[in-house]
């Protein structure tokens, strides 16, 4: 395996994943991992560009910014990449009224958003309310339109929360594939279209950025996919009990 | 097209499908499908065996078949083969101790199956049961498992109620297959193991007997791969509003 130095050589921009890298989300705003907290700080102080990239489709951005700085964490509304805002967009782009069937947490993202009428579905991770009602409500929605348009916040298998691991939604957005014979568009990584925005909001190349996340495939995959190097860490949903003193090492490494 | 008489000839046995081909489940018991309690009335007093081959597994036989009786059918539950009596047999000669996701009206069936520290999931159409929470903790338990063994009785897309098209369970199937990297046993239509049972019980062979249903896979595609001769109804989820008259002769061709 090459030194670290070499296989961080030229890099300008660090691309961070939130949960499961930086927190475990959970009852009462969830728990910082051990180190984490320091480490951002630590990359905002170094020369490196640092945008927080993240498939969290449960809350708005609003709302994410505001736990995380209460747990501690330097981070600012403008410097998170979301999937809710990135498809806003494209719903706008491409006249397009969402029924939604999303966590009420992130709603308010999508509130200058015509819901009348309409022709396409979107799905977050809606926790709770992935109801059977709410999900054959969607069903109905896709099921009456010509050409159906499904749009997903991510496509995650599951992220692990305080309690443990917990259904994500990639396996609803299967869910109503299947039902329907259709496929969805992901909005959120590993999308490319979504890294790029990322990539250009922090004015960085490809090949100069790194991405750290748990995801072998949203976060490593996607981010290689597109042409940057990526980094997994051992926490979140990789199920592996983090050492404090080996987490500490590897964020005081990244940290350059 | 070859004629009826040519296309049916030397059938012995028919296989009847319920849900959307005898009649729309829904509020208050579901409504018959026009002609067909004539139908299997005159299917039983001709030369032909009949049985009922259902993927219905949100009832017990007993339940389902006391629902019929009442909207007139000639129906008794030694008559009916259904996934959840086969899937009991398939957990003791596995020595499976299910987490059951089911509907609480087939739980029933299940009374006599060892359910405690699981070492399986069964899933089957559990209509309001497909909570988040419920949907999580059989996750939750497959996680667990070193073998995650995932039984699904049926792995219908949707089917029609009288108040509408309703996921079934397939697509909840597909979530978990998905969310875990795992692919699902099915007990029910259409494994050929499923339609070979319904087949012995009625003490017919394959080339002998024709399937009557609404699904495409599950009904048509499964009993083809299985040697027997198929007929898809335009009722139920073919979402083609019957005409009545139309019915009543398709019926009366296919009860001879």
């Amino acid at each position: 395996m090459a030194a670290w130095g070499e296989r961080l050589a030229g890099v300008r921009g660090v691309l961070l994943d939130i949960s499961g890298v930086l927190y475990d989300s959970g009852e009462g705003g969830g728990v910082p991992i051990a180190g984490s907290v320091e480490a951002v700080a630590r990359l905002k102080r170094s020369r490196l560009k640092v945008r927080f990239c993240t498939n969290e489709s449960q809350k708005s951005r609003g709302h994410l910014v505001g736990l995380l700085r209460h747990l501690g964490y330097d981070i600012s509304e403008g410097e998170v990449t979301a999937p809710a805002p990135a498809a806003c967009l494209i719903l706008r782009e491409r006249g397009l009224r969402p029924h939604l069937l999303v966590h009420d947490g992130v709603r308010s993202e999508f509130a200058q958003v015509d819901t009348s009428n309409p022709n396409c579905v979107v799905i977050a991770d809606a926790g709770e309310s992935f109801s059977y009602q709410n999900m054959n409500k969607a069903f109905q929605v896709l099921m009456e339109l010509e050409n159906p348009v499904l749009i997903s916040l991510g496509r995650g298998r599951y992220y692990k929360e305080t309690s443990g691991l917990m259904l994500d939604v990639g396996a609803y957005t299967k869910a109503l594939e299947y039902a329907c014979g259709i496929e969805a568009e992901v909005v959120g990584k590993p999308s490319p279209e979504f890294f790029k925005s990322a990539l250009q909001q922090m004015g960085v190349e490809a090949h100069q950025a790194v991405m750290i996340g748990d995801d072998i495939v949203g976060d490593v995959g996607g981010a290689q996919r597109c042409g940057m190097r990526a980094l997994q860490v051992r926490t979140g949903k990789f199920r592996i009990v983090a050492n404090l003193i080996e987490m500490r090492s590897y964020w005081s490494r990244v940290s350059l």
